[in-house]
This record gives structure tokens, sequence and C-alpha cells, in this order.
């Protein structure tokens, strides 16, 4: 196992920071580390917002659900699909361009992704520890306008990052079996894989909490599928432009 | 810079590859690194198909728009985003569980892409290389038959793995200036940022075509706004149970 691979299967979610801050010159070096992930044909559709504002920093915080270290971390990232800068740029250029198309959002989001993971690991590789921030779609009109994002541009997730504070990093969280991720020729049932993985996560859930917390993989999942987990996404792309046609 | 951000920074597209085998215990090694990024609450919503029969490796590289090498590179895999896992988890412990809301799709699709990301940087940590396949959109419910894929399940993009032919390897890309992308606590208009790029890509093109390819960032993006870029990705979406309510 090299380096690299090593520091991918150690990567936990830090929300503890010491007072130590980010270099400028750091933080640029992991955006262009970022930069180096493929992108689909060239298109690169995305811009990164860097929240130093304290007053900005408190109120993402408080719309992301009240996560302090938002505000408190050394640095934090808000990564935006961007189909403004592209579609603007190709429009310059005389071309007939049409916006809202599915693929778009698609394309834009994925760009997004990919680029981000390079600037997490990249931070984790310079002994950074980083926390996507998911809660940012929690609010995300609100926190488009606090940003001044324009049309075309949406809020995909944002990121803490920060030195880890040592004497409190979290465990590496297990993972599904690869046996049950990793299917040859075809998709292939893995509900008994699953029911391993819920019995594996009932003893970690067990033994971290010493006995209090009984649940397990299944169990946990339910909030992500009730209604309410941001029923508001579908509106507030459309109204920014991604209208998914 | 330390070895992974050097490794990021030096990604190019790898589309010839010499006749080497990826072994077996690498492959898992890969995946296995690629589980270890983050995930939106734990969900792990995506599958990985390794696609080892040569017909369909071809019938895929077809319905990709004719790309040879998903055929003959040691290793194709298609990242898929999966619902179905987790919803079908989570209703297995009795709850009440919505399908096809869009922020779903999003959690899904970002997901894989995190996944993914860590996937392609630990093949190029061991001396690999690799190219993601956005043309597996082209016909994504001939290639999800084909891999028959179940409802709540969607395939994002490809990618081949391989040991790269060192003789034929692509340049890096250039990248848009971080300062275009990087922007302080608001969205900011970079229209001379994206102006410079276009006067360094041409400069690119002509030297790597000696003279011949005469164009530029903004030129080339045409063809991904141009309506004709898969308008069927919606219906196909929405036939699959990602409906984006």
């Amino acid at each position: 196992m090299n380096p690299t691979i090593e520091l991918m299967k150690s990567h936990r979610s830090v929300r503890q920071f010491t007072d130590q801050r980010i270099p400028r010159e750091t933080l640029l070096e992991l955006i262009r580390a970022g930069q180096g992930a493929a992108t689909s044909s060239h298109v690169q559709a995305y811009s990164v917002i860097h929240v130093t504002n304290p007053t900005n920093r408190e109120r993402i915080a408080e719309l992301a659900g009240g996560q302090d270290y938002i505000a408190t971390c050394s640095d934090f990232l808000v990564f935006c699909a961007d189909m403004k800068r592209p579609t603007e740029a190709s429009e310059r250029t005389g071309a007939s361009v049409t916006r809202g198309m599915t693929e778009q959002l698609l394309v834009a989001s994925v760009d997004t992704a990919l680029m981000a993971q390079n600037v997490a690991l990249a931070a984790e590789s310079e002994g950074l520890g980083i926390c996507y921030i998911g809660g940012i779609r929690n609010n995300p009109a609100a926190i488009s306008d606090l940003l001044r994002l324009p049309a075309h541009v949406y809020p995909v997730f944002g990121m803490c990052l920060g030195y880890p504070d040592k004497e409190n990093l979290p465990e590496v969280k297990p993972r599904l079996p690869v046996e049950a991720i990793l299917k040859e020729d075809a998709y292939t049932d893995d509900t008994e894989e699953v029911a391993a993985f819920d019995e594996s996560m009932r003893r970690y859930y067990s033994q971290r909490s010493g006995g209090r917390k009984n649940s397990d993989w299944s169990h946990n999942l339910t909030p992500l599928f009730d209604t309410k987990l941001r029923p508001h996404m579908r509106d507030f792309l459309v109204e920014r432009g991604f209208e998914m046609k």
C-alpha cells in the first residue's frame, strides 16, 4: 500500500481543529491540485468561494444546521457548480447556447466533485483535516444570496479545512465490503453483504458509545429517504437556471 | 509540493496502454481506496461494474461513440450512482421511503464522483493511467440494459485503466488560472482571466498541432452547449426512477 492509498484509507471527517491558520500559498496550492482533476470536455465547470468574512461564516454555520466549526475552522470553502463561465465564454464566440439541460447539471456537479476530492486529499496530504458540508443544501438560496452567486452557479457543498486537533481525531468509519460495491459484468444483489455490514456497524456503534448507541447502517439511513430531506432542491435549481430539461 | 499533490498536477487522460494486465488484488485495492472517500451521511450510494466480457466491452466502446480503448485497456469500470441499495436497506427496517427526489440524484452522483476520483488517483499512484468515459451517457439506456442495472441505479461515467504506453503519453492540459476559480467571499466576474486563458490555449493548440489547430478554450466549448448534447438524459433518469421531484 503506497502513501497516497494509505492516506485515502485513513480519511475521516475532522470537525475539531487547532487555532493554527493555513498559509495563503498552501490554500492556493490545494486549489491548483484540485484543478488537476479530470474535467468533462475541459469545461472546468466549477468555482470555489473562499469565505473569510466572519459574519458570513457564522451565518452559513447557522444555515447549514448549526455546524459551528464552519465559523471556527481555519478556512471554509463553498464548491459551486458553475455553468455561467463556460456558457458565457461560448456565447462570446457567437455560439448559440442552450442552458438548463439535465446533462449540464450532471457535468457541472461531477466536475465540481472530482475537483473537490483532489482538494480534500491534497489537504490531507499536507497534514490538514477536512469535512465536507452537505448542509449547504439545507438553505441553498440564502447561501447563494450571501455569496452573491449569479444564475447558472449553484453551491454543491462546503468544506471546512484546518489543522486537526489530534487528541480528538475521530475514528475511521467502516465501509461496505468491497464485494458489495464491485460487481462483475452485471449488477447483482448484495442483500447478504449489507446484512453482514449492518452487524459490523452495530458492533462499531455499540463499542464507540459504550453500549448506548443501538443502531446499524440500514436504520441510520432513514432520514435520507424521508420526504423531508431537502425537498426544496428541485425548485431551487430551476430558479437558478438549472431547469433539468 | 508533496508527491500526492505532484501526482494530481501531472494527471492526463491516458488512452494508449501496454498489454500488461492489472492484478486482481491491485484492482480491489483501488476500489477500497475509493471507498475511503467521504460519503454523504455514510450512504455510499455507488456501485462499480467491472466489465470483463469482451463482447460487452466492444459494444460499450461503440455505444460510447467509438472509443476503442474501452475494449482494449486492461480493465474497464462503470461507476454507477446507486440509490437501490440504501433505499431498500432502509425499507427492510420498516422505514417509509420516498424515491426520486432531486436531492437523492445529487447525493448519489456526488458520492460516486468522490469515490471515483480516489480510484483514479490511487491508480495513478500505482503507476497506472486512467481515462474517464463520459461517453457512457451517450447511450445510457443500452448500457444499463447490457449491465443489467436495476431501477434506482444509473451509470454516471466509465473509467479505462491500464499501464500507460509511456512513449505516447499525452501532455498535461493547462487549466484556468487559479484566480478565476478561487473567489474571495463573493462571486466575481472572471471574463479577463478567461480571455487570458483563451490566448494561452490558442498558443498551446497551435504548438501541439504544428500550427494546424486554430482554436481556444471558449470556441472548444460549443458542442457542450448545443441542444444536441445528450438531450435524452432527463427522460432516461426519470425512466430509471430518478424523477427529480
